[in-house]
């Protein structure tokens, strides 16, 4: 077992062996850029659905919608450039908005931010093996079973406790944004295929509500540009001005790819599928299906995986904090032997693995989930930025935050409103049940505590109380008598007690007995048993021993066969178990078994 | 769980209530002839099967083979008048075997009956859900799952320990046997549908190897004659003069309906198909599908239901006799509050459950597993009585068992070749497997007796040795302080282990115990954990305890936060189930948990 466990995730590390690489501003780009940058993977095909729905003329709004997109990032990116600036140390919307607008709001982005974990890596997983589908079908006909062997990769990745060294991403991360603009700009190059574009919204009424839908999935695009954010101790000093200059990168690169896409995917209305990403589209008429086409949708694969991957260090660390301040159990606080949060990465990889086996595996199925707790967060983290700035006297600063948090906050409930049927309304029930879900918690433990707080000082121990030890036989034996002398050196109140399933053997029994000549206190009952049950007359007498000496400790010992092989134990002890199972939910008196190890066959 | 229990199962029922209604000749046929006359269902339609595959013509061979099977029938029914004069008290091919001839034969006609009334399930539970699917169609769409229903039902019936009454029984069997031949009758008295039959096998070849598969198929319509020579106890006195009448009536009326449905079935030469069972195909030609048809198919289902659920007896009985013998396990023994054998019976419907399943719930498709178990029995039993006879010199009476041994013995070789590779090759690896482990499961028990047994007087009991109590504590509060309290009255020596994954907290843990007081010989320990293992420490600290004081007993209390409801028990106690987990496969130690129970919410 602990070697199967050395050899998955490797030897443990030590406390002080937790270093940390300092890097620039390209750097920090390559390892906290990919979760945002990815997002054009699936966010453009997202808007470009419910439009080419209508018909080929209503795909025309993709172009002002993306542009509204591209202010909104615009936005975004100077706004966390100010949280960069505030919070040097990361912390997330729930720590900021905790300690900036009260634990209420922190706990509505905590809910928040893990439906959004979850759905990066549902919908960045999924969409990486639509990505791959496109080179080698196979993945495209498992999306399920190819999608959910990745979460296990990065799970064990991260078990593993393995850091991205921005020596593997930066040819990752630049070559994604390199190949998507080059595959933008060759295909609004080249010459236009008939039929002409459709250069105006001639006659093509869309309704509000498909716009508000299309652009609230287009909004998944900006999903990931916090994560930057939250990483600034990774930068080399002075770190929060490099995070801010990576920051603006991040904007621009991901501002100019978008435009990009929507502009050639419009000029040659591509008809959005589900068998091929919009972005494999685009390759295809630019390049034809060659090694360009074959190379983006590798990397795009490759950056998507980064971007599900930081969600297996943003859950876990957020679990962590909720944990410590006991919104959710315990077992979310220790750091593992690789110095990770192993049940974080554990939940996170299950909730995933969940989503896209329900959704099979599709990603524009769970888009619509998608944006609310994403935006529910950027809203938390800006409004918390502006109460700080205002209170400050700085309100000219407010301004910006202020904007970017009414306009998020409306993103995120156009979203539920425009999307609630499609999927949105699974995310309103979820964060409700995941608030009170934080609240019984935190109440449960404060009324443990205040039951383990002892007096100061405390009261002296009491003296020893008087035990009894119950020993249920079956017969009088090798294993029987070690067990008994076990018994008799914890008290020297003993009871061994048989249940007469058999007359003539309970007869064997008694006779047996007399001939050990016990002290008094040691002494067999015998438990009549009409209906052969063995724990009914058992339990009985624990009752009736219980209620005749109230103040006694009870100690039942099982004696136990131990066999040397596993096939064996379905030969023993089948009693024993069931009564140790029966007696387990007793909360007065302690159970054990006591081992009798057998030798030989 | 005991009221759900008592809902289910009924009311315990005492030693004394295990009444036995005694019955005439007419009521103990039709409890205990079922069995073997419902193998009409699935006997001849099996011969049919080989022949009509390889032509019209063939099928002819069905007059001679059917002839053949009659004549073993009434060789058997023969045989067994005698089994029912010499063993009145029952027994079955394994006792009788195993007092006559020895353990070996005993356990090879154990481990046949175990193979047989496995299968005698499997095969009349999916008969029968085929005779119903000829009346609705649901059921033979989903002839599994409506099968394990069924199996679920007879487990059910049986764990209660409903008996059958013959009141209920006696229609069922013999409107059975009388539409069966009424069914035969007006199928040969309508006049011939073109074409005509083929008289005579003019020029039509058949192979040998198809004529013994057809025979050895067909050779499951005398499946479950012995089931009458093992209920002789259930017959008014005198016993076994009624039962060798009911033994001879069961052999008549069986034989008369073999010989009807091959006549029948040959006159208007029906194609077996798998859809529509035969015995359906003949009530459609002789009275289309009317209130007789539909009646007919009823009956089939609840006759073949009424076998199966003679292997609810059967099975039980047979594996609490062998685990009295030790070669099954002790589980096998007990007799539950219902007077059943519980464990025979749910071992049972889960190994016919699984037959059924993995055979696609096709009665067909078990036939060629069927024969060999039945027939090896039969010759088990024949063998016997014919040995007993000669040794007591009554030369003449045992030729005729000796001479039905001979011809079930050629039935089960005939059936292992001819259908090998049909499925008969699992019943040829099972058997030996089965025997195998029957002799490693005695040789075990004999193993563990010889280590448990007391030398004669007893050895006096050792002294009490002394006992280390081992406190593992993540804190000092008052859980932990009840712990220490009932650990100090178990043993004056208690050692409280703190694993120390945070050294401000160890520093607090010292502090707190240090205004304890307590005496010198309950004391602390502090395990330092470079790597954060909670486990790893421990474990280390009581190998090395248990090195230094090798004579010391160990016990291990745990202490427990027990909450009021089930959802909090995932918020406590983690560490304490894994450390109980790790510590159970030790040897030398008792672990146990000190329950502290929560009031509150």
């Amino acid at each position: 077992m602990r070697m199967v466990s050395r050899w998955l995730l490797g030897r443990p590390l030590r406390d002080d062996e937790a270093e940390r690489a300092r890097v620039g501003v390209l750097g920090g780009l390559a390892a906290l850029a990919p979760d945002a940058l990815s997002s054009v993977a699936y966010g453009p095909q997202a808007l470009l659905i419910p439009l080419a729905a209508v018909s080929a003329a209503a795909q025309w709004n993709v172009l002002p919608l993306t542009a509204v997109l591209i202010l909104l990032l615009a936005t975004l990116t100077l706004s966390y450039r100010q949280v960069i600036a505030r919070y040097p140390e990361g912390g997330g919307a729930y720590v900021i908005g905790r300690d900036t607008l009260g634990a209420g709001v922190g706990l509505v982005a905590g809910a928040a931010l893990l439906v959004d974990y979850t759905l990066t890596v549902a919908v960045s997983v999924t969409a990486g093996v639509q990505a791959l589908g496109a080179v080698w079908p196979a993945a495209a006909a498992h999306t399920v079973l190819v999608s959910i062997l990745l979460v296990v990769l990065l799970t064990w990745i991260n078990l593993r406790g393995i850091r991205e060294s921005s020596r593997v991403l930066a040819p990752i991360t630049f070559l994604f944004v390199l190949l998507v603009l080059v595959t933008a700009g060759v295909a609004l190059a080249v010459p236009v295929p008939a039929p002409a574009p459709l250069p105006a919204p001639a006659g093509a009424a869309v309704p509000t509500l498909v716009l508000l839908r299309a652009f609230s999935s287009g909004a998944s695009a900006l999903t990931g540009v916090e994560a930057l954010s939250n990483g600034v101790p990774v930068f080399a000093e002075v770190a929060w001005k490099r995070a801010r200059t990576a920051m603006a990168l991040l904007g621009i690169s991901l501002g100019l790819m978008l435009a990009g896409v929507a502009a050639a995917s419009w000029r040659d209305h591509v008809q959005p599928v589900s068998s091929l990403p919009l972005l494999q589209q685009l390759a295809e008429r630019a390049f034809g299906r060659g090694a360009l086409y074959d190379l983006l949708s590798v990397v795009t694969l490759a950056i998507l995986a980064v971007a599900a991957n930081t969600s297996f260090t943003g859950f876990p660390n957020l679990t962590h904090v909720m944990a410590e301040d006991r919104w959710l159990p315990r077992m979310f606080l220790p750091k593992g032997d690789r110095l990770v949060y192993r049940n974080g990465i554990l939940a996170l990889s299950l909730l995933a693995a969940l989503l896209i086996w329900l959704f099979h595996g599709n990603p524009q199925a769970l888009i619509p989930l998608y944006a609310i707790g994403v935006y529910v967060s950027f809203t938390v983290t800006q409004l918390s930025l502006a109460r700080v700035a205002w209170q400050a006297g700085r309100r000219a600063e407010a301004a910006l935050p202020a904007l970017g948090a009414v306009l998020t906050a409306t993103v995120a409930v156009v979203s539920a409103i425009a999307k609630f049927l499609a999927g949105a309304w699974i995310v309103l029930v979820a964060m409700p049940l995941l608030l009170w879900m934080f609240v019984r918690i935190r109440r449960h433990y404060q009324a443990v505590a205040d039951q383990l707080r002892l007096a100061v000082p405390p009261a002296p121990l009491p003296p020893p109380a008087p035990v009894t030890v119950l020993l249920p036989v079956a017969g009088i034996n090798r294993m029987t008598l070690e067990a008994l002398t076990y018994a008799r050196s914890l008290s020297p109140t003993v009871i061994a007690l048989h249940v007469a399933l058999n007359g003539e053997r309970a007869e064997v029994v008694r006779q047996r007995w007399a001939t050990l000549n016990l002290p008094e206190d040691i002494r067999l009952m015998v438990l009549p048993s009409p209906y052969r049950s063995v724990l009914g007359p058992i339990v009985r007498y624990i009752d009736h021993y219980r209620a005749r000496h109230p103040d006694t400790r009870l100690l039942v010992l099982i004696p136990e066969l131990v066999p040397r092989r596993l096939w064996q134990h379905a030969l023993h002890n089948q009693t024993g178990l069931l009564l140790q199972a029966v007696l387990a939910f007793r909360k007065d008196l302690v159970v054990a078994s006591v081992p009798f190890p057998l030798s030989g066959e």
